[in-house]
């Protein structure tokens, strides 16, 4: 159960960095930054400690039918990369300090624990099934995802983790992204479906009509009164998004903050708040990608992603990216002297 | 003598990023970063070494006429504050690793050095002149200012600094930034007017009257011919502005990265640029403010700032903010595996 911030709280916070010594609101979207992590954490001297990335991988049996420019085994051989350092994912980690979970959740590829002994094995199952003939994965394995994804965050918060951030491998996961997007919000399929990792207008355009037929058949076979944001979630998503969709939730019942990177991760995000709308008190959105219609779907969520680099790459690079900007907000809040107290004319 | 960077280079180091285990420009803004600083260091292995900030404070006639909320005295009062590490400034400084040198060129107070031992005197006058009525500066003064920002910048270079940023305290500066945007960009004074660290709409449009008669009277008595880059930001800048725009020439002589802060230090690049066009190549403008006309003014130097947090507090803390996307770009250049080393199928 999450327990929403205490919004009551906000005043005090407010008054506290509107007398920190600068004109009133020039730190910009730093100030809500700070405002929020100290409603996440319920205090004046908000901190970040130990900060933890989870990166889940999985395969989709969505893949199957060319909805993505990569080929499957890109899935298998980015998470050994990652395993022994080499990705975007682990240079990120090392500049910002977090340490790093690379989790197998459902890859179609049996990785050897001696040669890759940094890769975590949760396998639920080699890839999902294809959606567009039938539930990506059982209720079951929905349950299972779900619960290594809390485990993955215990693990962080034994730590001393009050900070974590999730990314995904998983080659076709836009797909369920855009599909997930489209039914929770009512935004027409074709505003949801983009490039992925660099579709043509011709690959769009096929991806486009695969995903309408699986929605199409998910309809046909789903009563609205069966069609829930659990349902839905578990028809469409992949394991390694089920994982960050119970690690998520999980963060917020430990009162963490919660950085969340792209279009995948912010789809992830948006089925979590329709399983416990409080997850969105500890969501801080890191980035706004180019995908397809990742403005909109914030924009529904209420975010105001803090960076905007025409990032693409997933694996949660993009979440810590900004970082340091958080960090910078919890120092403002600690280190700014007041007004008051530095012997500054207080000019408004 | 600014030399150029050498653009034949720029294909052997886009090769070396696209060849990097991501799909082809997945990092976005980071790989035209990572050119940049490439360019900027002639070499496919760049580093970032010993960064630096300098912050120059100056005082400015034009604020006796009532065109910033915040009155003269807060110039001294940040100054201290800055001495004392209780600053923006020094937050950030702290945050990210940097050197400071926190330098008076024309505040109009006198510091005791027993008491501010951490500002550095290279005081000019106490503050500049008022320019509605007469130059900001005289010729020789504009020197002075110009050489002491040369020569701050010798001084990190001389500590193995190869990237510096610039910071400023003087009320009133948005003032004669307007008027230089207005200048050098014939755009109308009006869209280069803005509220600076808090003015309401009345103060603004005082504000711009101000202004208005103050460029007036500057074309009545030059000719165009005698309007030259130098005539108009002696007149019109600050020393504290004055002192960057040298350190920034200085920086680029060096071959030194130089991170452009807000609206004031956006100004000084583009006075900057009007003396010597090639120190844009090693100018990374870091973030775009609040502040009416700014991004007109990046758009009309071809710069595309890296983050949009609606600050405006100065100081440079919008340049320091951004430090770890330089440092990340220059990361990833250097650390992330690339597809035939890692093994990953290159997918196009």
């Amino acid at each position: 159960m999450i327990e929403p911030t205490d919004k009551s709280f906000a005043r005090i916070v407010q008054e506290r960095i509107d007398n920190l010594n600068k004109p009133k609101g020039s730190m910009g979207r730093l100030e809500s930054l700070a405002l929020q992590v100290a409603l996440v954490q319920q205090t004046l001297t908000p901190q970040l400690s130990c900060p933890c990335h989870i990166l889940f991988g999985g395969d989709h049996g969505i893949e199957r039918e060319g909805v993505s420019v990569s080929p499957r085994e890109v899935t298998w051989q980015q998470m050994k990369n990652y395993g022994r350092g080499g990705g975007g994912v682990n240079m990120l980690c090392r500049q910002h300090g977090f340490s790093l979970q690379v989790v197998d959740v459902g890859v179609d590829y049996d990785f050897d624990p001696a040669e890759c002994p940094h890769i975590i094995d949760r396998k639920i199952a080699h890839g999902t099934h294809d959606f567009l003939y039938e539930a990506a994965m059982s209720d079951d394995e929905w349950h299972k995802a779900l619960h290594i994804g809390r485990e993955c965050v215990d693990v962080c918060r034994a730590k001393g983790c009050n900070i974590v951030s999730f990314g995904e491998m998983g080659i076709g996961n836009t797909s369920p992204s855009s599909i997930l997007m489209h039914l929770f919000l009512h935004i027409p399929l074709a505003e949801c479906v983009g490039a992925g990792s660099g579709l043509d207008t011709a690959g769009v355009r096929h991806k486009y009509e695969v995903l309408k037929a699986a929605v199409e058949r998910f309809k046909a076979s789903h009563s609205p009164a069966l069609s829930d944001a659990e349902t839905m979630t578990r028809y469409f998503a992949g394991f390694e998004m089920a994982a960050a969709i119970g690690g998520m939730l999980r963060a917020a019942e430990h009162r963490m903050v919660i950085l969340v990177d792209g279009f995948i991760m912010s789809a992830c995000m948006l089925a979590a708040s329709r399983l416990d709308a409080a997850v969105l008190d500890y969501a801080i959105f890191a980035h706004v990608g180019d995908e397809s219609g990742h403005r909109r779907m914030l924009d529904a969520m209420g975010a105001e992603p803090l960076l905007s680099l025409g990032m693409r790459l997933g694996e949660g690079t993009g979440a810590l990216c900004a970082y340091p900007i958080v960090q910078t907000a919890v120092n403002m809040i600690n280190e700014m002297d007041t007004f008051s107290h530095a012997g500054i004319t207080k000019y408004f």
